[in-house]
């Protein structure tokens, strides 16, 4: 063992290693997965080209409670739309918007993950209504200011602050071996897209998510790309690996998420005679993060089924946020 | 004049030059566009993470008579499917496809860019029952066995070898000024994909077309990305700037292309105070390729109004297939 452990150093002297990552089972197969894929000899070896690793991000990258972050802005912009009409007030979304009433969106989505969409459905509503009309430098402008401002309300830090500093970690560790990072979410892409760069080092082109339908419209200055009051995209579940393909055009090696919402991204790593590495994210850290099982049990149900390496952020985790 | 193209010369000692483009005025707007983009010190200097370039591919990078080449693939594919099965013979596409009736599926497309898409939605039809069900791993080894093989029945060569020289020159020079080539076609994306890595150098991930529905379908070794008998994008028009933002997060500020279906990604290329270089390609040389403009009148109409840069083909190359 110890004679492994050196040759593995000695083959990767200056990269970055994992300093947050406790030494563990899931530390482990990250470790002995990266360096199957890079030796050019052995037989799980994979071409620069193909080492492609994909990332959910809320609740994979960065918290996603009480909310997803990209409802705090949706919040902000319906609030502030139910200000400017009093209707909207007595009607959701706007009206857990205005009252701040922030349990009833979160658990909008955890109800989306047990299989009940009808919350999701008023929430994707409002959120249609909230950009209609708008212009994508419009929208990355006001999404841009929020991540700029506004706080996670429980952790008392910017929501742009409140990214796992493992999991960059993890980012930056898998670049310095030849892979090639994407996000691949259930949340906006145009607002991630907004931070990926900065807080993870993934550009704009390699983040994949939802999007409402947009139109182009002609004009001055080449005119410009406008939102429409219509749905596009939901970028989750059997929709994952459609995207992922859709995008890349090759299918990922590596997969990290943390629901229900990620299990066929997870299964679609790999393929036949490649290898594959599959971490789902268990959120069990009441003290520095939050204790929830709502909305993966699924997703740990099969980890278990199909051999996926659970990541504990309690046990396998030195450090949380930055 | 002497003195600015020593300096030119000077500031690019070592990068690929354009030695199939005749010194005229289309090369002369390219290389001063990429002159003033690498520019640090000038007014038109473009940082190199939005030195975004996106090129057409029918009848821009490659040539689209007698028809374009994947209609050439999905014909095959049609007339393989009516010889198994006689009721198809007389309903069309099956019909031109089983009699070899070229012309009236290039004519199909003409009349797609002259606002008539009767026979566009016909061939669709044709196409979408064509792959209905077969897994990408199928569809790719099918389209990419077509591409070995298959030649241009007016060109005598294969349809993959009528790429063109001076495209594939200018994709080389771009890149060699820190610029990234993607493509945005009207073509099926996935099937692009399958050589455009090998004939321009440009991977999967930077190949952007039209797409039938797909899902995913889960089952051992990682499931499968399978076609549905739905049409889901056609990347043509309008259509083209926004699957350009939606794959790249960017606004390009180089385009190129050839008929009217390239409009609004023309357009779109630039933005608020930034430069732009929008390439026409005009096939007006019927000794070496085609002399048609069906398709391409309002473009070429606007390239006047809006001073884009008409390319010659006759004029300003002086090779045109490797």
């Amino acid at each position: 063992m110890a004679t492994e452990s050196a040759q593995q150093q000695a083959s990767t002297p200056a990269s970055p290693s994992l300093p947050s990552w406790k030494d563990g089972e899931a530390r482990r197969a990250i470790v002995q997965f990266v360096k199957d894929a890079t030796d050019e000899n052995g037989a799980h070896y994979v071409p620069p080209h193909e080492r492609l690793a994909v990332f959910d991000n809320d609740g994979t990258l960065w918290c996603e409670k009480p909310m997803p972050v990209e409802l705090g802005f949706i919040l902000v912009r319906l609030a502030e739309m139910a200000e400017h009409d009093p209707a909207l007030r007595d009607r959701q979304p706007w009206k857990a918007a205005y009252s701040k009433d922030y349990a009833w969106l979160g658990e909008a989505i955890t109800k989306h993950y047990r299989g009940d969409d009808s919350d999701v459905k008023l929430l994707i509503g409002g959120m249609l209504k909230a950009f209609s009309g708008m212009s994508m430098e419009e929208y990355t402008k006001m999404a841009g200011g929020f991540l700029t401002e506004a706080k996670n309300p429980a952790l008392n830090r910017r929501f742009r602050d409140a990214g796992y500093v493992p999991m960059v970690e993890l980012l930056r560790y898998l670049e310095a071996h030849g892979f090639t990072n994407y996000i691949a979410s259930g949340g906006d892409r145009d607002f991630m897209r907004c931070v990926t760069e900065e807080i993870y080092g993934v550009p704009p082109e390699r983040v994949i998510g939802s999007t409402n339908a947009l139109r182009y419209q002609s004009g001055p200055d080449g005119g410009a790309i406008v939102y429409r009051e219509a749905p596009d995209v939901f970028d989750d579940g059997p929709a994952k690996p459609v995207r992922i393909w859709s995008r890349i055009g090759r299918r990922p090696v590596l997969a990290v998420g943390n629901s229900n919402g990620d299990i066929e991204m997870l299964q679609y790593a790999g393929g036949k005679g490649r290898p594959a590495l599959r971490l789902l994210l268990l959120h069990d850290d009441a003290a520095r993060e939050f204790d929830y099982v709502g909305g993966a049990e699924k997703s740990l149900d099969l980890a278990k089924k199909e051999g996926w390496t659970v990541v504990s952020m309690k046990n396998d985790w030195t450090a949380m946020f930055a």
